[in-house]
């Protein structure tokens, strides 16, 4: 059994350029609930003016079906952003730093452990509430920038962020730039680190093909917890021509052939794949729901 | 080390619509090699008027830079075939059989007994020159007709082949049906059917995403030969929005990023994924020439 974070209605949207009405966001949650997702990043608290994308998020969280079984998470990057996200019924506050410098300068002009002095508070203050906190490591395989990102900076920010509140941390691979020895070989460093019972999920881009070979990967080195967007909706503003996120479809036929349970249903899941895909005027990234199911 | 076996100019370009001048199939073999490349599916001796495309297999043979560090492979599937083969340099006969019925009654007009029984002639026969003889098991992932192909039918027409005098074998996912768990299962029933000094090779198509997942599964399985083809050129006829082969620059990159040497270099099969893009009019499904090098 593996347990998918659906990032699509928050990363995948967030990097398109076509601007989605609240409705069809909480369509799009609710019709993914349906089809057994449990643990949605629903929405981001970033300022408007950034990202106009995710301006509703109060909005789509008061339309939310209510769902005790179900997990809404909530991009947190800032204190802002977790005094907005305080006053809503978010169920998780997703706080997120890249672990490179340069390009936590370039995406939020301050060095990380800048970033992560300002988090720790930020992630102290949500920890005290009734809401869960979970830790986001960005370029953590890597950075466009600056090419390799020292796992021992990793590790160090990682174990700031649980010390501050954090009861999981969500390894990203920002632009796709892991590859899956890496990939086994960060996730074992993790687990040496902090222990087995460390919640430990692995978020991967597709931008060179090896989203589902880095989840394999990580499965195979005991991950159980992947973030996936529906349809492979998104991208990455800084690296122009890269595809979105793993897609969830794609990895849920993926685990199905091998006999590992996702709790999904796959045709619903192509289905709304399909609807996304019209909602976005282009042709999205999702490769199932233009081959079929095998 | 991996081997890897360039099957653009055939695979690839054999399922592309538009028709490639000669010389333009002879210096995308040129350029592979000069990009390190030393094993090419390079003509299919099949008959003109079915595959239009490969109706010059003999004089791009004649074209050929003479290289003796270089392996030139021709498909064969039939006894015709083979006597054309014969009057050419191609070094090694690549004899290709579904192992689906359903799957090879539509393609090749015969069951896969009867296959197996004319094909083991052409083997013997091929076996008999100075020519390798390879080969080649189709749908053993799996039919897109068929369902599930039995493990031990992919088995006996191995078994088959090798006693008619295939020096090797090469399992191919056909319509991109295998899954990385699958993969494992087969590779390690093929090595203790036929021992670990088996020359078996993986033929795996994107369809569905899993590609390169499928490669890795192969890799850690003990296989080191894989098939790809440049700017993952190609597709299949019998699942139209099917996408290509493997893409030769995105298995190089992960491999590299592995650890794992390929004799290749990356930059250029870049460069050459570009120039046949552009040959085809029309987006191919390479990544790497897209996203670029991490």
């Amino acid at each position: 059994m593996i347990e998918i974070c659906e990032v699509g209605p928050r990363d995948g949207l967030q990097n398109e350029c076509k601007m989605i009405f609240t409705e069809t966001k909480v369509e799009l949650i609710t019709r993914l609930i349906d089809a057994g997702i449990r643990n949605i990043e629903a929405v981001s608290f970033v300022n408007p003016k950034v990202v106009p994308q995710m301006a509703d998020a109060e909005e789509v969280l008061k339309l939310l079906p209510n769902r005790k079984d179900v997990r809404y998470g909530g991009l947190v990057l800032s204190r802002s952003g977790l005094e907005r996200a305080l006053k809503t019924n978010v169920d998780y506050l997703h706080v997120v730093t890249a672990t490179s410098n340069a390009f936590n300068l370039k995406n939020a002009k301050r060095t990380v452990e800048q970033a992560v002095e300002e988090l720790s508070k930020v992630i102290h203050e949500g920890a005290a509430t009734n809401k869960g906190v979970a830790g986001v490591l960005g370029t953590a395989f890597g950075c466009p920038f600056e090419g390799e990102v020292p796992l021992s900076r990793v590790l160090v920010v990682a174990e700031k962020f649980m010390k501050a509140g954090c009861s999981e941390i969500t390894l990203a691979d920002t632009t796709g730039m892991a590859n899956p020895f890496q990939v086994q070989n960060v996730v074992t460093a993790f687990y040496d680190e902090f222990g087995k019972e460390l919640s430990l999920g692995l978020h991967f881009h597709n931008t060179r093909g090896l989203g589902l070979a880095n989840t394999l990967a990580g499965y195979q080195a005991g991950v159980r917890k992947f973030d996936s967007s529906i349809a492979g909706l998104g991208g990455c503003p800084f690296a122009p021509k890269a595809v979105g996120n793993v897609c969830t479809e794609d990895m849920v036929n993926m685990f199905n052939g091998m006999g590992v349970e996702t709790g999904t249903n796959l045709n619903q899941l192509i289905e709304i794949a399909k609807w996304m895909e019209n909602n976005m005027d282009r042709p999205l990234d999702g490769m199932l729901m233009k081959a079929g199911i095998a």
